[in-house]
């Protein structure tokens, strides 16, 4: 570890990802990156909440079998989500036989999870990891907000939270794409207190872990394909790239975000973007994977982002700490020859 | 990794520990393992939430006082309770400038906190990692159960949440006691439904993980002073005494329970006993850790206990999964010349 970037010497290999989507991502512009859509926000459940689990268990069923593997040959999962104490993820994980650490990141979840699985690879504690999380706009909507059926107005800023999972599986093995290093983010509140404005908290936290990233590692953000945020949505991508223009460095060629990629704004009516959980997870899995797998793209940095808020804190008056962490993703492995190099 | 165990081969030190409680644990028998008693259930904070976030700030800033250390002395921290969205961990943590990766594992999340720390360490991620977790019962009866006003009736089975914190800081000395290995557990719900009856949803967990632990190293229960669960009260106690009957082995003489052992059943109304995060984390930061340090217990095997519910899907009808992580401590390290014997 430097500063607050692990480096993966053996560069854990992403061996199989799945992502799962409701309607909505189903009709957006990235309708293609998920093995399967489902259109019924309950997922045949009797509640939203337990929909979100149904919607967890099968991303994982999905990566399982693409990977062609049995639940026996994992050793160690992942999990977290937006919901209170979790319970997406436990309700969704508790039918496997498989151990369980639980991880909470807000929307940064499914990179924090990742880099531990993909840690436990480098470090030799297990075989196969795997790592997953998800969201539900429904669920979601009336944890955080208001009940659906109260039909209340979203402000300009606010984000329509993605109904969908994504799920990782890391081993040893020699498949591209390869987990290079991990960078571990550093709670950020620069003071924002509109919940309806998580692109705006969000911002500085994905800023500091690049920033971070670039300098522990002496990188430029022009050894990147691309330079991926989570879910800031249009305000907080505007924000990133204006502080990064602040310490003289242009990443708006550079720079995508999951929450401006997985819906259309001219078809579908999202204010800000996407956010949740689901929409890192189910993009990093469904989307950019497939595409480091092919070497379509060489090198990328994904960086998660997640607001670390509560209804009942924000309601106190409580400003919005945020969180991003980072994953940097390689078609080719570090060795020996390269040293590293890209 | 063998089964849900992971040996730490390099032994990672428990280099500091500290735990702060409020009103109740200071009336308590257990009033001495406290670095410091805070009687204010509101921590001199507007609101129990914010309260919590100071006690586990306050109990930070013990834990590094008493290891000698400043926060750029720690590289990553782990943090995680039981409030909506970890807020008590994430408001009671950033004002510090240190990677920071959130964990859930309710009441088991110290051990969850305290495994993945000792393996940062272990893997040489790390030099020196942080693990904290907290609970306060103002803030927790609200959330869970009812508004304190209420004045609501609390059924025999129920269990006191404690107000307590502890915090514990891992590195690579040679400082006892040692972490020698850990049980990841899995998710075990046997159809429990009362969420006022913790202790039986949790103790089918804390058997799996021990048993797994026992079967994966092949110790027996007598090669410890004792076997510790986090919270497990009454109820729970004598339910995984009688697992373990079930399978031929006689614990009896070897378990005690710190949500038992945090009050006096006496002189306290506590019912089955004490529950909450901070009950296990703040026993094994200033009861446990001790007596490991000065060689009064050369062995323990401390296994946190964690339900995962939340009121949303309890009041849906759910059942309750429930996980115990588990951590071998010992006075002495592994070596060379011992084998790992104890």
């Amino acid at each position: 570890m430097k500063g607050s970037t692990l480096f993966f010497k053996s560069s854990p290999s992403v061996a199989a990802a799945a992502a799962v989507g409701g309607k909505m991502e189903g009709d957006g512009p990235m309708c293609k990156a998920f093995d399967k859509i489902n259109e019924d926000p309950y997922f045949s459940a009797e509640t939203f909440e337990q929909g979100e689990s149904k919607l967890l268990k099968e991303t994982v069923l999905h990566a399982l079998s693409k990977g062609g593997l049995n639940e026996g040959d994992i050793d160690v999962m992942f999990g977290g989500d937006l919901l209170n104490q979790c319970v997406g993820s436990t309700y969704g994980l508790r039918c496997f036989d498989i151990p369980y650490l639980g991880v909470y990141g807000a929307c940064s979840t499914i990179t924090e999870g990742a880099m531990l699985a993909a840690l436990f690879i480098d470090g030799g504690y297990a075989e196969r990891a795997l790592a997953v999380t998800s969201s539900s706009f429904c669920a979601a909507e009336r944890q955080y907000r208001f009940p659906l059926n109260y039909g209340g107005q979203r402000t300009p800023t606010s984000q329509y939270t993605a109904t969908a999972s994504g799920a990782l599986v890391f081993s040893g093995e020699k498949l591209p794409p390869f987990v290079r290093a991990a960078a571990i983010g550093r709670i950020t509140d620069l003071g924002v207190t509109d919940a309806n404005n998580m692109g705006a908290a969000m911002a500085p936290a994905a800023y500091s872990t690049v920033r971070s990233f670039l300098d522990d590692t002496g990188m430029s953000p022009s050894d990147f394909d691309c330079i991926v945020t989570g879910d800031l949505g249009k305000v907080g991508s505007r924000l990133l790239c204006e502080l990064f223009e602040r310490d003289g460095t242009d990443i708006r060629s550079l720079h995508l975000d999951c929450g401006t990629m997985l819906y259309s704004f001219e078809e579908q009516d999202v204010h800000a973007g996407a956010s949740g959980a689901g929409c890192a997870a189910s993009m990093l899995a469904g989307y950019f994977v497939p595409r480091l797998r092919c070497g379509e793209y060489r090198n990328i940095l994904f960086a998660a982002t997640g607001a670390l808020l509560s209804p009942t804190v924000s309601q106190q008056g409580e400003t919005i700490p945020a969180i991003s962490h980072a994953l940097w993703l390689s078609s080719s492995p570090w060795n020996e020859k390269n040293g590293g190099a890209l």
